[in-house]
């Protein structure tokens, strides 16, 4: 950490300062420049936080030189992170597609949604059976019978799936429900008691960004996860809101490429949710892919105009196949594969 | 809601809109312009979506007419809400101040703050007892013991208390410890299952906006509390996040403005957590009551530059109670007063 | 356009609002609702404004129906246009790669770069003659010596030129130096006086997006460039602002395929700007292409550690050609090509 | 200038930013850090840009510790700047108010509109007769014949006159029509070359805040002013862009604070195209003045819903001199004034 002093600082102050770090066991190294002295803190600067020091007399401000986060960086773990989800590996060579509706709705719909994603490729299923909805008037998700729903027809044919979490209370019944991956929305990133308690859990999350998150706050939330023991993480980029009305939120394909920078976790985009309409989903999938990214999550619905919600956002199961093809070509430009299991379409064992 | 079609939309498309409208019970009025047929939805348009017309062959796109939110809205509710936290009236003429540190800490340290915001006029004390951090190796906060510290030292000096809520699974603690006014913070705005329960009990609530919320989702988090039933609920603007680095985030003026006509709720400012830096709460403080604040949410520590948490923001005792003259003759200037209570720095009783 | 009531609007103001519309030559229909009483203006709307009805007494607001842009809209002009320079067609099927260092500096640098990226398979060449720096006290551009550099060094090798024209009194001087596309930066987006007089000339335009200008906005600034008579207009997305500050902006991926429906005007990518950073370019190049950009805007430079400006930012000349290679794999991909040229590393003609 | 090593960088790439360094005449300080090595560049670290160390071998990152604006800064300039325009004096202890119609449209208005905001107390006024306009096919202002009628009607009545000058072609214009302050608009933040023009004159300026400028921005285009020799400068706050869409702008109020500490210009802040809504004016206007604001540039218009442009957000001339009396009282709540001067309303000298 670096402790830029006032102009006029004196002695006094930088020796306030120096005694403060001096305190929490680092070691000190003064610069006296031409206008200004800057006052190093040596050592495990972790343990220190500007607002440690801005408020001290003489101090102009003070700044972090490492990152904050330790277990989620490339810098401390080389290797990229491989999470296996039932033999579907994300973060490896091949690209994972992860596909199915916004919710659970019926039984039927959620057979013609397996059975289409799969047939077109998918290797794991997504589905909401609690459903964070801006209005409480809206459809609130089909719970409990939801979670059943979407395993039984997940499982006939060989998917595994990822549904979100948005009740800490309700974890066990999610455990008991053999749910694969867990997802944490984005309204949740920073519901810290949520990301203490599926960090103590052995099933793989999939944190999304927080719709104004930094990078630098996001992976902070899957140190959370980390820190509890839970390793099995990955990033969901879901678009990020600005400025712009002509569409929902702009997928953040720069963050692509950071992530694979700073972090060593799987990166999945969600190019469902960023622009929120199915006929952007095939431009920015191909974009994501191309960026780099390790896994889409996509939404499909046999019959979107029906979808109970975020209708105007799924793909019909025809659209996701040709989707498919194109990803493969994609995929192979930047040298990877998407991977279409060997496995796939066949009923996972129980 | 408005449906407008695509200029090539054929008649049958334009029957299927008509048809869809009436299977949920409102009446169709069509609107055949030069450029574009408009299809209206005559009625209860909350049953209706944009997502359920906008994927439809031949809609160019969709949009309310009304505002979503119901119960928090002005227009159904003329008059302002006034919520009575134990004598204390936020919400009418009198602005209130709530005053205390971001963390409890020691016992000492909460009755020097108690007995400080007292004596400067504050008619609530606040303080963290569970504290969210972007950091999991950060201070988490004092906990239960946090909660009895704070409960102690408030009500030997007459304040009633304000304190955040995290977990779901805190709320019976909350409530065994007679929390006065329950904050659900920033990072929690759309954390449903919190809103549903803190909707169902019978203590009032100080909804912060979210980092990045606009006013319509904060209103329909506002609308989940009261939904449940619960409609003691006060807004708490704190800051929006920007592009600006200069500060951490923008106090949001405009919202109080807009906010006083679109709600009948009671609007609290937070002008620490806005700019995040002492010196220039004055500053903000005077400018949210000019706008029309009913109430200030204002960080007080017996002694800043040791604070355990956000040490660079709070105020030392005798430049709150600067700030506290200053603001009574802002108040005074908008016609308002600041409310200093006759009860004050009198035991609470049990 | 639309103009919404207010619930308790009686018929004297609606008779006002009705007269207002007529007053301008458009027909008027009314619409009374459950809880609103809707006008709609029958006619060009575009001769109406929102601004015009709000303030009117009962007026709840009022909204455009209609985009307020014509000649770039391709719900007017089906047809992709595509800008021919020189024989190199933006536009078409083909991407087109636009290459060349951030500012001219000297004649070996500019030869340098002219002939790295002309051998890589660029078709144009950019460079920098005059600067926008935030600074005062920065390196401002080599004036218009820079302007021959520049044209001497792309001529030798083929290539048209594309530089940025910042002040309105120096568009003569562009067009004695043959100038082939003027760039209208980020800065200038909305300096409506340079995009009035470079509408008036016959030179094809590349006009950056403001760095927070909705999609709308820098349509209606291509309005301005078309409305003067000059139709040979380009858009280039460049990134736009965020809260992020991992990197400097965000790079709008789904604006491609928002205006790829909006306009029929050729959308370019800047990967160089929107990232700031060498390493992150051919990942954006890659998403940009993928997800449909007609062309790319890149920063090459011979020696990229002592470039004079955006060092930062500049792909050296070999990891320039090993990007073309990967961009001809994703163009493929989604049946495009990357147009190398025939004619390319040959003299162009005076 | 302070520049972080990555971790494995060796000592050949320490020596290579060390000899950097020294070749722009500076001296080098090493601190060997445990986790970093850090290299310091002391001296006019001005010469200096993280661009120029960011992209060699073994550098992480690299960032100033000095602000990079020297002129307009408070450091060097400790006593605030008091801007006087033929006796109305702008950043000292009393508060102006300009104010003015946002078009001139004809004879009448503007000698309705002079009249009524001089004898509301108004001290200068403002009127555009050059109008930046988001549409080609929206009214641009009366031009010349415009500038007349302002500074006619303005002069009756005593009040010096502010417009925007938009066109560097236009400045010798303005010097001919005597406007006593040259506004530089929004858009024209960073239009380099107007601002090196504006610099050369001894007329003040007021620089309005770019849509989405940060701070840092806005201090360096004044200093292109400030560089130029033309040191009257007064910034405008006048909202940021946001994610917001419930009104137009937020208006910055923490940047009145932050402008104070950072600059010694006077501040103004235009409350009437932050909100763009007249019902928010007075709000944000007392806001303004109890946050430090040092004058208000506030719309007025005769007849409001009968303006040309902007219509949305004039005040009518009884509600400005309304909100005239309750910013007497704001501003005596925070030891100001408002200047209503003595000579107001009488003729001003040629």
């Amino acid at each position: 950490m670096i402790i830029v002093m006032q102009p006029d600082a004196g002695d006094a102050e930088i020796a306030a300062v120096e005694a403060k770090i001096r305190a929490h066991g680092l070691d000190v190294h003064i610069s006296r420049g031409t206008e200004r002295t800057l006052i190093g803190a040596v050592g495990d600067e972790r343990k220190l936080d500007p607002e440690m020091f801005d408020p001290l007399p003489g101090v102009e401000r003070s700044m972090h030189i490492l990152k904050p986060y330790k277990l989620v960086a490339r810098e401390w773990h080389k290797a990229s992170t491989v999470v296996d989800v039932r033999g579907a590996r994300i973060g490896a060579a091949a690209v994972q597609v992860i596909a199915g509706p916004c919710s659970v709705e019926t039984v039927p719909q959620m057979e013609a949604a397996a059975a289409g994603v799969a047939a077109a490729g998918a290797r794991l299923m997504r589905g909401g059976a609690f459903k964070p909805r801006t209005s409480p008037y809206a459809f609130q998700g089909k719970g409990i019978e939801g979670l059943t729903m979407l395993k039984d027809a997940a499982s006939r044919h060989g998917l595994p799936i990822v549904t979100e979490l948005m009740d800490v209370r309700m974890l066990d019944t999610f455990l008991e429900h053999k749910v694969d991956v867990i997802q944490i929305g984005t309204r949740n990133m920073q519901n810290f008691d949520l990301l203490k308690e599926v960090g103590k859990v052995d099933v793989p999350v999939i944190l999304k960004r927080g719709m104004s998150a930094t990078i630098g706050e996001w992976l902070m939330a899957a140190e959370y996860v980390a820190a509890g023991g839970n390793h099995r993480i990955m990033l969901c980029e879901r678009g990020i809101r600005t400025f712009e009305t002509a569409y929902r939120n702009v997928l953040d394909v720069t963050a692509i490429a950071v992530l694979k920078k700073e972090t060593h976790l799987p990166v999945i985009v969600d190019p469902s949710h960023a622009g929120g309409k199915a006929w952007m989903v095939p431009a920015l999938s191909c974009a994501a892919v191309a960026a780099g990214a390790d896994a889409l999550l996509i939404e499909v619905h046999p019959c979107p105009t029906e979808a109970w919600c975020d209708a105007d956002q799924a793909l019909a199961i025809d659209e996701f196949a040709s989707l498919m093809a194109k990803l493969d070509a994609v995929a192979a430009a930047v040298g990877r594969s998407v991977d279409r299991g060997v496995a796939a379409n066949e009923p996972l064992a129980a």
